[in-house]
């Protein structure tokens, strides 16, 4: 079966950095099926490669190696860290970037990088995507057993997300926690959320509003059910509530972003 | 035989959605080899999708199966298309982003995407790219026939293109179509376009000159024939008429973009 | 064994370019593995190309291909070349993306890319990507032996670097010559040359200070060794010294970019 590695970083796409970590995968693992997913995470935003990893890996089939690599902390103590969960395996710093994957995972194990024989035998201070953690993914894709790369460990670092709030008998406030490349904006609620608020709500899903940035938007099933250039709020495709405009940008059109309250309660609201 | 499936997409290269498809493509067909053509093509521009899919995919071997999708209707009733077109397989949306994989092939066949065993179990109304139109691609690279995928189709929509427009004797007037990274401006006007223009032309290729913003560029073969931040016309690598500057943008130095006019006429112009 | 072709160029990731590249690349070598370095390295910038291409390429295994296309000249009198240096294969265009590969390498050797059989039969003037240097990597990777690509050549472009200038007995005058994503800025001073540079400073690498755009950094080892915003400088993981601000941007927060003057001194620098 082809060993696939799927590769995500803040490393861009003009540097040499992504081609030295593939190069690195290679040297561990010749064979291996190279799939990017994103290297344009925003510079240093653990939080944005923790959203998109998760979201992302739901979609890989079962044995996939993700070496996922937002380290602003590179060359200090921080560890590194190789996860097995939902029948995937996970490189990349332990700084949080872990969070959503750990989160959504039934049984998941972590270990710590800890092994140099898996490592570059030089390890620069400032590349570790290439020094440390490419070479262990190619390696566990090669077959490397996950309990040779290091002891275990029962602390690895979490994210503090933003938790949905309740205001008010019929009223819960979200964050924005993403702006995606269309201008969507892509909030903590899940679709947990929305359905336990819709059974809370008399009326259910059809009678909620939301309101952004002084905005009354209708909730949708796709963005084509508005007009043109109209904002709607809408259950996204990661499961998350997410704020878009048809053909158009919310991030933009309602000048809102990372951060932004997102409103959602009983209808009539204006 | 390695099958080859070659994406492209308006999903950027920072957000989850060109992993999630590609996921969903190895996981209905793990040993397939995943070729990224673009990522960035502008955001809802199906026609400079439909031009980059026609101009990279003719370099690909026989039996490539392209996943191009550029998709603002997403969720609406449009539908979802394979194609069979030049030895090649395309999936997509069915929104006019095959018109020129379409317009080049001598013999086509279309599909719509209508047999549910072949598309993710649940379906977002807003991501179609990795719930139907990359398991289709990925089972179709596996070997599923293409008369699985649904009913045949016989009206796929298609953009229409500004044409090249005879307005006089010796004068014609071309329409830019897209501006590429370098600034080239890319024009309707194509190959078989410019040889019946010489042909009707006293004095034959030689004798015509390109007016475009205002300026009179000469026709060239390539960009070094005029000086470093000079302007030409040349017969671009994809067939079509281009106004580049030598090692220079054409985009930023005649401030023209897509939709500018492009003239060729006999020479002597000022 | 799996044929690797590694992909370089300043195509952008939103035209056809690097698509059509590829798919010339596998029309000659249909089970290569494909992998992307880089495709924004800026727009005809040989320099900065030939810096990615060194850096990453060290780290790929033995016997990988490598295509690196930055090509303003393309259609005019320059050659195409082959190479072949410290276990890897180069092709490209003959105007200096090599200088580095070839100043590293122990022994090198050259062709001009003269045979025609393995190029695409037609061969457009503006894009030697797809109908040269493509169709030439995808046969060498197919194993087509290295002699055939055409006649040796011994005097292939070599672009002239910047040199580290001495300005007294303990100061030395260095030269930015990239600035990567992050605003870490490269500079021309090698591993080597500080490693002779501490051993003429009496007090060796501890008494070393940088001075760049007026301000004086100490010499870190990482950089969270200085607080969050605060700029040093260090050894970069390509092996150059350079100037990096922790979870920042050294080329904003000291203006400065490619061209800019680091002096290396004896400490007490103010």
């Amino acid at each position: 079966m082809t060993p696939i590695v799927a590769l995500l970083s803040d490393f861009g796409t003009r540097d040499y950095y992504v081609g030295a970590m593939k190069g690195a995968v290679l040297a561990a693992c010749r064979e291996a099926t190279l799939v990017d997913i994103a290297h344009d995470v925003p510079a240093h935003d653990v939080l944005a490669g923790a959203l998109t990893l998760a979201a992302a890996g739901r979609a890989f089939p079962a044995g996939t190696v993700f070496l996922a690599v937002v380290d602003p902390g590179v060359g200090s103590e921080r560890r590194g860290l190789a996860i097995t969960a939902g029948g995937h395996l996970f490189v990349g710093p332990d700084n949080g970037i872990f969070t959503l994957v750990l989160a959504g995972a039934e049984e998941a194990r972590a270990r710590a990088l800890a092994n140099p024989a898996l490592h570059r035998s030089e390890v620069s201070p400032v590349f570790h995507g290439r020094d440390v953690f490419g070479p262990v993914a190619g390696h566990l894709a090669a077959g490397t057993p996950f309990d040779e790369v290091g002891p275990e460990v029962t602390d690895p670092v979490l994210l503090r997300l933003e938790e949905v709030r309740r205001r008010g008998p019929w009223e819960w406030e979200a964050t924005v926690i993403h702006a995606d490349r269309f201008g969507n904006l892509v909030t903590n609620l899940t679709r947990r959320d929305l359905e336990a608020i819709a059974a809370l709500t008399p009326g259910g899903l059809g009678e909620l509003v939301v309101m952004v940035a002084g905005a009354a938007l209708p909730l949708a099933r796709t963005y084509s059910d508005v007009a043109e250039g109209e904002a709607c709020a809408l259950l996204g495709s990661s499961g998350r509530l997410e704020v878009a405009v048809h053909r158009g940008s919310a991030e933009r059109a309602l000048d809102a972003s990372r951060g932004a309250a997102v409103v959602v309660r009983m209808g009539r609201g204006e």
